[in-house]
């Protein structure tokens, strides 16, 4: 079944990093800043600084369309990962080039917030902010294949 | 700084639930079907299987576009609970109505799979699929306020 429903997003926020290039490992020591774009302003994050953590949901927009993949493929082209669907890894070429990552908040103001651990490089463009809440985490217990804990090993 | 930049997304599956109306609460019993839609196949959950939870991004398409908040209110209209920004709560009707959940993974066939615990209702479309790694999941002390948890006593 075919499907022709679209739907227009649009950036909330944008991010700055001094990370500039979509580089593979070591996002956990990264902060960057997450500003708002108008319309936009203090009163979209009154509140947050209660929260420890946000999902922040953004677009790979470095990606080129006619690049994204919709079947299977090994991650990161490793011939020791076996062949994996693209919905069942998590790599940037995806359709709709949504990424999404649990990130710590160090402060948040009248503009924007600070956060730690967010693997979006600089100018990437924001759609949406969450707070995290530990109800919203698996319920029972996690269970994923070695390839994936070897992928993320160096991650963050 | 305001920002003209656009996206345009389009489903990659759509849910199926019993669940036809958005109620507040009690999703964890909730088995729901994802359906891929063309031209997404079974290449695209190769593996899948071999994760326990899944990470599903979806879009709130029964909130009117020009009910969405942009500033700060009460969480479901409760005197109790502070005003809060947009993105420092969870709401459906948020800017881009972009919805999240992490849910189990019950089992994948060859066009889509049945989950436990998506807050989306019936004819809800789907815009990602992420497999759930423990390594994206908070990497310091989770902290959120009061109300949250209050709000989410009954959620799942």
């Amino acid at each position: 079944m075919g499907d022709d429903k679209r739907f227009t997003v649009r950036p909330v926020a944008t991010v700055t990093s001094s990370r500039r290039e979509p580089i593979d490992d070591d996002w956990a020591s990264v902060t960057a800043r997450i500003t708002l774009l108008a319309p936009y302003g203090a009163d979209s994050l009154v509140g947050l600084g209660a929260f420890s953590h946000v999902e922040v949901i953004f677009v790979f927009d470095g990606v080129d369309p006619a690049a994204v993949h919709t079947g299977a493929r090994r991650p990161r082209g490793n011939p020791q990962w076996p062949e994996t669907g693209i919905f069942a890894q998590r790599a940037k070429d995806r359709p709709n080039r949504l990424g999404l990552c649990t990130c710590e908040v160090l402060s948040v103001d009248d503009g924007g917030l600070e956060v730690r651990g967010l693997d979006a490089i600089d100018g990437t463009p924001v759609l949406d902010i969450k707070p995290y809440m530990i109800e919203f985490a698996p319920r029972t217990a996690v269970r994923q294949p070695a390839w994936s804990h070897e992928l993320m090993a160096d991650y963050f």
